[in-house]
């Protein structure tokens, strides 16, 4: 039995919190139990709770390559299985079960549960997980799912309708999306559960679907071909023309953190960062991941997020919108995470062609950039904090704080840290930020620093 | 006859817009004319409409000194009375007869009109000023006041009931600071009029008080023995001992831009800067400063407004508590505008003694700096834009973009913008900003650059 996590999704739906370098699924928000104050993201709540029930032995995270540094930095010795580019869900699915075909030598007989990673439940729910692989088989169906028995007449969610109230396992007749209150309600006494979105499949069952898309059984193959695939969800592309469905009711809690409204319910305190509430704020969240001050006076209903991308206010009934309203905005993200460390933009004052970019970057003790060179613009640094090593064109320069560095258009460096190092970075020229990095291509923990100069 | 801008105060009513270094007078939010989509602030409003009166020629403006570059900034030839710290206004309006009388020469028999820069009105209210002298000694009162036709029963603002309603100028037998709104009523049955905190006075009358604290009427001695004024109001001070106050009737529109509700609504569009706000918003104003986004969501009677020193999100009903919230915030300004350009912190790493500060400069055309050095800091320039002449220990370098100059302590510079100039200047060591700054005694625009070296 195997699990998988999908963790894919670029969402602006947190903006500006997340971006297209920190999808949702990754901000530091929620709390890893219920009595805890500590934070963390979605990915690492299911984790841990995929622990807590033993299962994270078998369990891989499927997200898109750009994530995967972030995902390393957050859970260790995850394995993770990378999409391409962004396909939907069908594409993803096919990946992860050959993910666990070819890599980790999973049996075609075996089962794997996919299950979303922005859903908010308990304990509970990972318990039901193992039971479905013998759910599914007992009634020879040919996919397994999980019902959320409902709280309340959400219009918001998906509904399924079994054939029979009273079974524990329910054949399922038909799903409804997003049905208005009166319909739901109809739904809920009927018997209709909320689509968890986790599906039990067997994982031959799921890779013989390669051949349609001329795409043989291997990871790597379809890595390779994966723009091939049609970008399309598993609902459409496998759930809305299977068989047999069966479902598991899960009678527990259960939450969408698919928006604002949804997520800063789940805060465990109502100020994250820099912030000030006067007395008559009433049901308001505030996350500010900015230095300054966030002063909200008479606040009601409102969740307010700032961080370096952008500031947002927003009635909580009006949360379902801002991914619309947002997604004409491409700049770069003024805040990156990374394995070695964090990138900060402090300004750009480009014009046109010409780049004129600062930046703060602070690289974590002991971690260090390749050794590379930019061809069209020149770097000016200023160390701020800690101690380096830095190469340039061969030659080793300790930085300490208050030292200045042009590294001019063409010469080769790296940097590796000796301790935490922070520094201001000005890049001048026809280029800045993440591009024009050309790399040369050894690395300083594959050989020493001798044989490099 | 001569008038007097109080321009005085440096009120966080409108934080995060108005601070220290830019009190709220000076924030161009407002415009210059009704059908004006211009923006200036409220000194340059009521300094244009002086001047569309024709009485800008006697007019001087009394404010704090640290708010000497910023007027001149604004107003080109303003004369200005220099506050050597804030004690309230009676102090600042002795001050200011004292500097009408010797410095520009009036005699004691004349008058002067001290008027706040903080109320918005119509031309028709600068008509009236030059008529209060006449209506002050044609009654022989001690102090003419004008007071505003009431639109509705405020219950924020100060009201004078007059002895009786039908004359033209009219006797004022009381007043009533911020009434309930049935008290408010029940006054402007009888006549009673808002109280625009316009007051003439004989300079003679003014000057001669200055006895009472042992000053002698000199503007130089007033102003060097200040702190020995008592820091009280002139209301106080002077109107309520007066004998005999008579009022002008101004009948048009008057509002006090002392909140953000009241400022907000006077702005000609709903928003300035990079803001975004949905079709859900109503009545909602959004100034944004940074180059980052605000996106607003639904947001009903808001006023949002974000700078470098923070971010304010308000409902307009709640707008008055805010100097009081924000009234322990007491880090420095993150952007402050001077006479030679503009200074933004971009960063402040400081750790306890050990500062680290980054800030990006700007220096306008032809403006330079004061020969000076620093003891506790070095200090890393990058040239991001624009052509300067730095001096440095007697040298001359020219800065270009892409230029880095290390600055170290005890190094004497200063530098002169050949066109309009910006650079990254990062401060390192125990001091840092504008602290630790030792001028060397001579001035770039009274000696040629070879007598420097």
């Amino acid at each position: 039995m195997y699990y998988v996590l999908l963790s894919g999704g670029s969402g602006k739906r947190l903006w500006p919190l997340s971006n297209e370098v920190r999808p949702k699924q990754y901000l530091k928000l929620v709390n890893p139990e219920s009595n805890s104050m500590e934070r963390c993201s979605m990915v690492q709540r299911v984790w841990k709770q995929m622990q807590e029930a033993d299962l994270e032995k078998h369990t891989i995270i499927t997200a898109g390559c750009s994530q995967e540094e972030l995902i390393r930095s957050q859970i260790k010795d995850a394995k993770i299985a990378l999409e391409p580019e962004a396909r939907d869900t069908f594409p993803a699915v096919l990946l992860s079960c050959a993910y666990l075909h070819s890599i980790l030598g999973a049996h075609k007989e075996e089962y794997a549960v996919i299950l979303p990673v922005d859903a908010y439940t308990q304990e509970s729910f990972f318990v039901l997980l193992p039971h479905l692989k013998e759910a599914v088989r007992s009634f020879n169906a040919q996919i397994g799912l999980i019902g959320a028995k409902p709280h309340y007449a959400a219009s918001k969610y998906g509904y399924m309708v079994p054939l029979e109230q009273k079974q524990k396992v329910k054949l399922i007749s038909r799903f409804v999306e997003k049905p208005d209150e009166a319909e739901a309600e109809r739904l809920i006494r009927q018997g209709a559960l909320w689509n968890c979105g986790v599906f039990c499949v067997q994982i031959g069952d799921i890779l013989s679907m390669a051949s349609e898309f001329h795409l043989t059984e291997s990871y790597e193959d379809i890595r390779k071909n994966y723009h091939r695939l049609p970008a399309i969800s598993f609902d459409y592309q496998v759930l809305e023309k299977a068989d047999k469905l069966i479902a598991l009711e899960y009678n527990g809690y259960w939450k969408d953190l698919g928006t604002w409204s949804a997520m800063a319910e789940q805060m465990s305190t109502n100020t994250q960062g820099n912030v000030l509430m006067d007395e008559h704020c009433l049901n308001t969240q505030v996350i500010n991941e900015l230095d300054c001050p966030i002063v909200v006076a008479g606040g009601k209903n409102l969740v307010v997020a700032a961080s370096q991308d952008g500031i947002l206010v927003a009635d909580k009934n009006h949360t379902e919108g801002i991914k619309q309203l947002v997604q004409d905005f491409h700049s770069n993200p003024r805040f990156e995470e990374r394995r070695w460390g964090t990138l900060q933009t402090l300004d750009d004052s480009s014009e046109g062609e010409h780049r004129v970019l600062t930046r703060k970057i602070k690289i974590y003790d002991g971690m260090n950039s390749s050794y590379h060179h930019h061809e069209n613009r020149d770097e000016l640094w200023t160390v701020l904090r800690g101690q380096a090593d830095l190469i340039l064109e061969g030659n080793r320069i300790r930085l300490l704080p208050g030292k200045v560095i042009c590294i001019r258009r063409g010469q080769r460096h790296a940097v590796k840290a000796l301790e935490e190092f922070e520094y201001i970075e000005t890049h001048v020229g026809s280029s800045g930020g993440n591009e024009d990095i050309h790399r040369i291509t050894f690395k300083w923990d594959e050989i020493s620093l001798s044989q490099i100069l």
